[in-house]
Formats: structure tokens, C-alpha cells, sequence
């Protein structure tokens, strides 16, 4: 794994190591915000509480003992790819690796929320992590916070998971232990970690790390609007050649990687081995599985000329959407899905 | 006046030159964002759109030929006082005079949403200024924004002001000519100067200036939430002594000052002249005038010894809110009222 930050853990997958659909959990990136808390099972619960007919307190075995289910899904960091941002932005600054695709096996929120008993006046659900500490940037609330968000009843309804197992193991500690929430097709950010709360409202909730933070600009007719990050914005990544490779000259090299959006299907990848100035087509592998990645491939013939090469790769959803060539400056430090030039050097 | 910026102007009340309820037009504090706009009274036109029935398009002197009303109303800069905090924070460094109470004539809000007619889907109004340009804190939006706020539906029906003169004359270009909002209460940041377009909105507007700025964090047991600035908290500011004044020693001295809050009435000023140990009653000068600010005055018999003394003021409004003794770290940059040392040496 890549340190980009030793404490609290920010490491980072070696994207070149892809090596199959699912993302093996020693592989898996880990976004850390604060260090991991600490968890003692026996006194361990999970609070439902506000807008609901019967508060909850469920302990770890009440949950293991639900109905489950098991989902494919795609974590993304909002800040994935920031290294690529010329100038720097702030904020870890990550390569490739920041995604990642697993099964994810757990109770469906809805279950949760329909036993608690939603009330009429319910508008969101804040998902509550026990990692708390201070933030620095400005404007920021003074003292300790824990980590929050909150989706939309619609999203917490539809197919939000609380998970306790991570391709078939218990929740690694890194990755939440006990329980965390899976909020498919969102930027990871959303599916919280080490729950602990779960919080019905009856207003949206504005807190830091849907405001200040994990946020973007939205153009609107009336001025920009700061709205919270939600869904994962379509792209697709190269894995092998990676970045600076030097490769045999007119050969023929099988390019890998992985394309994924949120909700609709990967359509379409293309590469280009001159800067996006001509594209081919790339191989969709197996079949498409929702909010999940999906591999791709190209054959490609390598240039009979010595030299460096700019690689580049662009997927398109089915609703049509396809990556950008150029940066959207309202995107801040997040959303990074412009197409990124990876270069490499024929010899 | 005091400059505070150049440009765009940013201009102080000295505010021991304070002389009465109404503040001259020529010494009524300046805050700019940006240039003042250029103005041709013979195109300008004021818009209103959205969710309304009829979108209208006034002229000046269309709004001129309304029923007016004409109302005293205290504006406070939001950062007013600013200069006080250590350490220092960002924004303009404000002292005591970033305040000031006029009359204010012009056509309800309230009568042209009607004329317009509000749809039923109508949550909260947008008022546009002309004035725009290019902001330079994180997180921003790009390119250039105009100076833009929301109300609610209820605070424009009830008593929000479209005003075209201050103290019986055209406005000043450098409050908002040829039209500026007054919302009464609420920090002036609202009150929207060089005002050219309303758009009524089904849904809460996340402008800039409501949330990276002029925001700030209200405690919840949820965690902190970003919330924007509205009414303004009640505070008293002592005119006279000014700040380093050298005063004769055992003498009678006639300290005066302003009081003001939102909404309530001021229901008492105290005057302290050793740092807020000890507390004597001020005297509340004519007659309450709802969302103006109220004159008192205190005689105060110097003390018989040299030295330093630390002053101090605090008002208390008709709901018991009082001024507290510390700043609240979650309000940032804004909101300062907490009471401010005056020192003064008797010599």
C-alpha cells in the first residue's frame, strides 16, 4: 500500500496490482479522518433515534441475527485522483488507488429504520461514526466533532447497507469494525464508519462534512450554489501500463482497468495513445453489475517509434454521460473525473 | 471617516461622533464587496421571478409611483467589532462604527410579491445585487458572482423594505443606488444594496454569501451545523469616552452610547467601569423604535485615582437576552457580542 499519510492511516492501493473484480481487503484504500475508535463488543450498541416511533439500541449479535444482504459495490474517495491537479490542491493527495470494489454483506438500513418506525415529518437520516477529533480548516466549528452525514430518506430507504462483513470477513478495523454503512453509488465519504448513530430528521442537516467539507460548487441561474457530494461521477482508470512504465516498442500490450458511475451501467470505454487525439475501443469484461466496477481490456498495439506516450482512457454511462476532457475549477479539491493523461515511454 | 479599504470602500463611523438617533447620511458606515455598479436610470429595471404567477419588470420610477413607508432601522455589519478579537482573524478590521440607524423609504417587498403573485411552492426570496466579481476564500465558487442573499417567504411578506431613499434623501450610490433591501433586524449583509433582480425560490438557496461566508456553526446534538447569519444580537457600544480617552480624575462624566437587538426591545443598558466586576444602570434616552437601535446615557463619576480603567457596557432586550462575557468560538468572524473593553486612563 502508498502512505500518503501515516497517522491516522490514509494508504492507498497500488492501482497496477488490479487483479480481478473484487478488491482483496489487505489491497483496499483506507480514508482515515481521525484514528480508528476504539470498540469493546459487550457494551457496543447502534442508536436509532429522532424522527421515529421507537427509539432503538441494538447490540452487535441483534444485528448479526437479522436478515442480510449481500451487495458488489464501488467505494470511491471524493479526493481520488487529486494528484493529478496541477496546481495543487489541498487535501491528501491521491493517485489511482482511492477506489476500490468488494462484497459487502450486512442488514439493509430499511429494515432497521421500518422496525424504529419512520415518522411523517422524517427529510434525512444523519449516519453518526464514532471517530471524532478536531478539523482546521476555515470556517470550522470550534471542538471536537465525530464524523457525519446525512443522505436523503429516499437513499437510506432504497439501498443503503449497515455491513459487518467485507468479501466474506468480518469488517477489518480499518474499515469501520463493527459496522459501517454502504451508501451505493456515492462518493465514499457517505458510508460512514464505525457507526454508532443513526439519527432521523425532520430538516436537512448541515453539517461540516457536507458543507465546508466534501462539498462543490453547483452553477445555477441564481449564482453557484455549495451543495453536499453525492454520487460517484462516471470514469474509468487505467491499471496496467502504470504511469511512467517503459514499454517494448511495436508490441502488441493487453491495457487493463476499470470503469465505473453511479446507478446507470458503464456503456462504453475508450483509450488513446496520443493524448485523447484519436480513440479505440476498449472490451467491457463480464456483466455489468449495478454500482459495481467493471474490468475492461484493449489490445494494443505499441508504437514502432521510441518516445513518450500520453495514454488515456474515457468511459460513458448508459444515460450518456461521459468523462470530460478539462477540470471543472467548481469541483474544488473533489469530483475529479476529467480524463488523466498517463504517460508512459516507448524504448 | 475611517478607511478601512480603499477599494472597494470599506469606511468606518468614528463612533464617538455619534449625535443623535438618526446617523447622517455622510457618516453612515460603507461596506463593499465589490465596485459599486454602474447605473443608467433609463434602462435599469428591477426583475422579480421564479415562482410567481406574473414576472415583472420595473421601472424606477414605477416603484417611485408606489404607496411607500418609511421606517427607522438599525444595520450592523456583521464583522462589526472585529478588530477587538485576539487573535486576529480575517476579514475587515472593524471597530465600533460598522453601525448606523436611518430612516429608510421605499415600497414594501411584501406589495410587489403580491403584485407578482407567489406561487404556492415559494420557500424563500433571493435578492440580486448588481455589484459582482471574483471571491477569493475557500471553498469557492469560480468566475465572477454576484452579491446575493435569501430570505425567507415570511421575513419579505412581512416587513422587508425595497428602499430608494435614506434619511429623505436618494439613496447615496454608495448604499445601493437607485434600490437597496431592508431587512429589519437582520445583519445588513441582507440588506442588499444595488439591488437589480428577485427570484423567489421553491427551495433553499445555498448561495456563497450564506454559506462559506457569513455563516456561521450553531451547536446541535448532532453535531455542529452550518447555518447563515440572520438576526442581529443584541449589543450596546459606548460612544463617548472613546477608546485611550484621557479623563480627568473625580469628575462627573456623561457617558453615552447605542443599544440595539432584533426584534425585542432594549430592556436595559449597565455601564461597568472596572473591567465588568461591578455594574451601575444606564438610562434608556426616548421611546423604543422596533429594529432601531435605542441612546442611553450614564453619569459616571470618574475614579479619584491615575490609571487605567477598563469600561464596559451590556445590554439586556425584552426577551432576557444579554450580552455574554466571552466570544463564542462558532460564530468564526462574525457575530462579536460579547462585551468589549474600553480602557481609558484618568489622569
Amino acid at each position: 500500500m502508498i502512505i500518503r499519510e501515516k497517522e491516522p492511516a490514509n494508504l492507498e492501493m497500488p492501482f497496477e496490482t488490479l487483479d480481478g473484480f473484487l478488491t482483496p481487503n489487505e489491497l483496499f484504500y483506507v480514508r482515515s479522518h481521525f484514528p480508528i475508535p476504539p470498540v469493546d463488543l459487550k457494551t457496543w450498541r447502534l442508536r436509532i433515534e429522532g424522527a421515529v416511533e421507537h427509539p432503538l439500541s441494538l447490540s452487535y449479535e441483534e444485528i448479526c441475527a437479522m436478515p442480510t444482504r449481500t451487495i458488489a459495490s464501488t467505494l470511491e474517495c471524493a479526493g481520488n485522483n487529486r494528484v493529478f491537479l496541477v496546481p495543487k490542491v489541498k487535501g491528501t493527495q491521491w493517485g489511482l488507488g482511492a477506489v476500490g470494489n468488494a462484497e459487502w454483506t450486512g442488514v439493509p438500513l430499511a429494515d432497521l429504520l421500518q422496525k424504529a418506525g419512520l415518522k411523517d415529518s422524517a427529510v434525512e437520516v444523519i449516519l453518526e461514526g464514532a471517530d471524532s477529533g478536531s478539523v482546521s480548516d476555515d470556517p470550522k466549528p470550534t471542538g471536537k466533532i465525530h464524523f457525519t452525514r446525512s443522505i436523503p430518506k429516499a437513499k437510506a430507504l432504497a439501498d443503503t447497507l449497515l455491513a459487518f462483513q467485507m468479501n466474506g470477513e468480518t469488517l477489518p478495523a480499518s474499515h469501520g469494525f463493527p459496522l459501517r454503512a454502504i451508501v451505493p453509488g456515492w462518493y465514499a465519504v457517505a458510508s460512514i464508519k464505525w457507526l454508532q448513530r443513526i439519527v432521523v430528521t425532520d430538516q436537512p442537516f448541515n453539517g461540516y462534512y457536507q458543507t465546508v467539507d466534501y462539498a462543490y460548487w453547483k452553477e445555477n441561474p441564481n449564482g453557484p450554489e455549495l451543495l453536499p457530494l453525492t454520487t460517484m461521477q462516471v470514469k474509468a482508470e487505467i491499471a496496467r501500463p502504470k504511469i511512467n512504465e517503459v514499454l517494448p516498442a511495436g508490441q502488441t500490450y493487453r491495457v487493463i482497468g476499470t470503469a465505473w458511475a453511479a446507478e446507470a451501467e458503464i456503456a462504453q470505454v475508450e483509450f488513446s495513445d496520443d493524448g485523447g487525439k484519436s480513440w479505440q475501443s476498449a472490451t467491457l469484461q463480464g456483466e455489468p453489475v449495478k454500482n459495481a466496477w467493471r474490468l475492461w481490456e484493449c489490445e494494443w498495439k505499441t508504437p514502432a517509434e521510441r518516445g513518450l506516450r500520453t495514454l488515456m482512457v474515457r468511459a460513458t454511462d448508459a444515460s450518456g454521460q461521459t468523462q470530460p476532457d478539462q477540470r471543472d475549477l467548481n469541483r474544488g479539491t473533489y469530483m475529479i473525473n476529467h480524463c488523466l493523461p498517463i504517460e508512459v515511454e516507448i524504448r
